[in-house]
């Protein structure tokens, strides 16, 4: 069990909490985190947490590992979900955000072809590596700084935002400097320190969901970055880890509408690495739109088959073209008329 | 190795396809599926494979378990996908067709209630279980022959054909005599038995996808109901298990384009067996539509509550009437301008 | 909810458990299995369960679909553990039980080769199918009745008796007839027509865990049996479905533990089709022998590449004898001194 | 594919390998890692790569991600597996190492007791965690530097080395001066930049598996840490995620001789984090022992329900000795008499 108090805690509060924890016959351990007081006990009944959530003093409860009363519904503090702004892109409203870009930023003037190609084909936001995770130590892991420094050529050449990966907690202040947001990979959704650290940024950020996360892990984990108070943070669907061979990884686009039951936050969804096929990019891209999904991040490549990884999922400009045609379709039948830029900022939830 | 010959093989070809097998070093095993004549030998090599396929009198050379040459595309003899035709629905056409019902049938006059109720709402077909497959043995298992017959008044009253599940080889005769189209439930995808018995029928197949059977295998099932004769085969995802525990399976929308891809067989998509959850029928349902299914089976209820099993999952006729809404504005958003009666018969793939 | 009566129920003890669910305000269906009155009950929770389960002439109540009271311990009456008994062999026992044999029967000579030799390596009881599932329509299926009678040579020619697969409802009579156990595979864990005909038999039943069953519903299964007044159910894990691709399946050895504290049935392990490859199936043997397995089956042919089936996970008659050495030595080593025939009839759990 | 060329490449032999990557219609790309020269070009066939792997100054061309020639076999140079010290303990040796102690080091003289606890029951190696990765970040994380020193005094009352979790690349240098043995937790096996930055240490490294990861994907883990020159590498299987909920993950066991087939790593079995239940801890241990695995590492507590996490899973000291007693037992009956120290280090592979 652990007892969230709350920030105004008082001593007679306190001494009546860890009395109760007590009384229950288990030994309370207290540490702070930043403002907060935190009782921790070993394993207990949930009947015997709900007389401690009673108890004045007391914020929530929690038991198990999967506190995320940041990043759910009832800790939101009102009914409006989050919107997170990424240039004039915005995550959470009525349009689905296009992110695309290359897998990897391999060259300055490929960068910059297809930096054109995929604004001109629609997509409000640029996708790319500089770091790259890779399964074999021997694969590129990217051009690192000096592809940040190409991230924000293409930027300044193009107008789009970019979303770009950090990998280690030692690199997070460089690409918090260059991004304009910051992405966890599906490898690193587990790695705490990392997430702290981004937490302590104020770039909005992408969190992949792990392979083989549950929905409550993968909130939790969103939770580090929040408790950081960092509030931008995304969501993203990219494929769970299954026995069906036939695609990469098995899209689950049930966690889309899940998630905006359960949380404020923005959902995105990313059917290039869930399903590691060219052909299968389209559909899944309507269909996670269908679902309701806040935006739809694809790979998309000038000449996909001189990528240097994930070359067999990357579309060109024309299929991003058609898919962003089919997403503003979509939107119109589904979602109804466009709202004026002022009256999207309402944040009535669709 | 499985070599299946030709059905006009020679004794010639024959011979000269034996001494080609014995040639690998292995030792042919030689019997009869019906017309053709098979040859079976120990594992070999695909270039042994490659070399026994350019022989006369071969028709087609398998490696492993999975040959399924009849429900893929190369086998179809055309480029035309498969329409199934149940009642005035057709699987396969331009339109998504809407299946509902309850999960079982209960009694005579709620059946009546909820048909009349879905027909209001536009379900196109009428499902229901006679039959039901329970985990526990102390479970509701359905009313049987006298479920049959309820269906039955429950067709004659609405006009809606309908769809039920057969179990057992002992009741194919039976199930065949009453519904339009006999579902084969996941739990029975590899009861091979009821594939070939089903296989020998008339009535159309709608074939629901093993819990854990991966798209390879599904197309193995479904090449039994075809090698029996039965060309009227409807694929139907249904979620597959994985460690996600917040819906009851993961719905794997990924087969959608995948399974129209490699086969001309109609795919439909169940949200509710998938989910398990109320809420996440009518995203899913959308979802399904985008990425292309040719269906949408759900479980309609109109005291959800009251039903016997699965209530957790079952919707309103209300929530039924605006899914199918939605279906049909994506069809017109996504698919064009719906074709003449007429017109959709020429059977172009969309 | 479903409340299995108890089988001297009264009709006033009938009246108070209606009006005590009725009492929880939805509508309770009443029907009868067997002796016994069953009344169920849409979704309920489980303080009104065990309100319920207090009442007068109320057996067990089960929410959920897993009922499993015969099969689970406190079902036992008695804190026996189950013995099965097939020819001299005896699952439960002190001693690691040892099934072996060809996966499919293939021919009269070969299978008595096989017969002889694994009798001579030291297994207890033969194993080889007559009716064989497979994926494919177009691999070998088995040689049927024909089979059976092989199998009847190869008992009267070595004194093994044997267990074989049955697929159909149709066969278990035949089957039967001529076997010594009958074996319920993977695919048809969930056939609960065949696990209901099989329970009406008073053969011995081998019934295999399905490749993504769950241990709730694998024992849910084995009360199809044992509901039909069968006792005699041995568990065999053979391997769950799972995402890594170097075996065939997962062998899952913490079921062996799991199912031994829960109930009374015995279990055995199958590592030739959990790991498919020969190198294998001796490290798990061992493994499943110390995880405290019942016994264990795998599969043996005198020429493994000439096996029509699976051949990679056959093993030589001399890998076997290895295998029933080090069995031998496990159960020495781990369950004490080997107790006379006589004694090991006293039914003590090891 | 990637061409990993040898450290004495010449320019000759340089130029002939690009000209033979150009030569199959792609453009290589060229970069250094280390001492060597590592030429990449976009997906190729099996074929090419075969060509290419014949020209003079390559050493080895990998397609796909999954390239590990330092940790599989025949990178080994040698018949020989691994082995490696920690202490008076020899992972990869005949004797099973018993890895024993807290998940998290929670004080000073509960750390002390439990120390001299577990090497009074048989233990070799302490294990305890001073950073603990936790999901929810209101959980307790470790005591961090602090439990470092509480290990170092535990070390100096007992004599026994100890492993502990490194979680933070800026971490690996502080846990390096305290620590036997580095622990990489499930969560971090992807987490590649710290697996480059332990692969700089010389400490010996406790790599465990991904609770996703393939065994490929394992090793090519592994093969990060050996390609930073630190060839002190041990493998921990731990369970990985399934679908089954009775155990906190499926501990899978066939990765133990699997493991050993492909690698010459030793490899060690963690039953505490696979089950999560203390019952399972004991079987599990045996069953890993009679698999083949080279050490056994579990949760144990003088007082397990005070435990600050996973407190359902340790076990106590009593229950250790009895597994200690069993590893010994089995290493006696499996794996002939122990050899003199002397003869230990011959380095036979048994």
């Amino acid at each position: 069990m652990i007892v969230l108090c709350r920030p105004d805690l008082t001593d007679a509060q306190r001494e009546r909490i860890l009395s109760g924890v007590r009384g229950l016959g288990v030994t309370p351990h207290v540490r702070t985190e930043g403002a907060r007081t935190v009782v921790e006990a070993p394993a207990s009944a949930d009947a015997a947490c709900c007389e401690i959530e009673r108890l004045a003093g007391v914020d929530r409860v929690f038991t198990g590992d999967a506190g995320a009363h940041l990043a759910t519904w009832d800790g939101a503090g009102g009914a409006e979900r989050t919107r997170v702004r990424v240039g004039t892109a915005e995550f959470g409203g009525r349009d689905t955000v296009l992110v695309a870009g290359p897998c990897a930023v391999e060259g300055r003037d490929v960068l910059l072809e297809i930096a054109h190609a995929v604004r001109a084909a629609g997509a409000h936001v640029l996708r790319g590596g500089a770091f790259k995770p890779r399964t074999s130590p021997y694969s590129f892991r990217g051009l690192g700084p000096e592809g940040l420094d190409m991230l924000d050529e293409a930027r300044a050449a193009t107008g789009l935002p970019f979303v770009t990966e950090v990998m280690d907690t030692r690199d997070v202040e460089l690409v918090e400097r260059h991004a304009d947001m910051l992405q966890i990979g599906s490898r690193n959704m587990h790695n705490f320190a990392l997430l702290s650290e981004v937490g302590r940024t104020r770039k909005p950020v992408l969190l992949k969901r792990g392979m083989s996360a549950t929905i409550d892990e993968w909130l939790a984990s969103a939770e580090y970055v929040l408790a950081g108070g960092n509030t931008q943070v995304v969501l993203c669907e990219r494929g769970i880890r299954t026995f069906e061979p036939s695609s990469r990884n098995t899209l689950d686009l049930t966690a889309v509408p899940l998630v905006r039951e359960r949380t404020h936050l923005p959902v995105v969804v990313d059917p290039s690495h869930a399903s590691g096929r060219r052909s299968l990019v389209a559909p899944l891209a309507r269909a996670a739109c269908a679902a309701g999904a806040d935006g739809v991040m694809v790979e998309c490549h000038v000449r996909p088959d001189e990528a240097r990884c994930d070359a067999k999922q990357a579309i060109l400009p024309e299929e991003l073209a058609e898919i962003a045609g089919s997403l503003r379709t979509l939107d119109a039948a589904l979602r109804g008329p466009a709202r004026p830029a002022s009256a999207a900022m309402n944040g009535h939830a669709r």
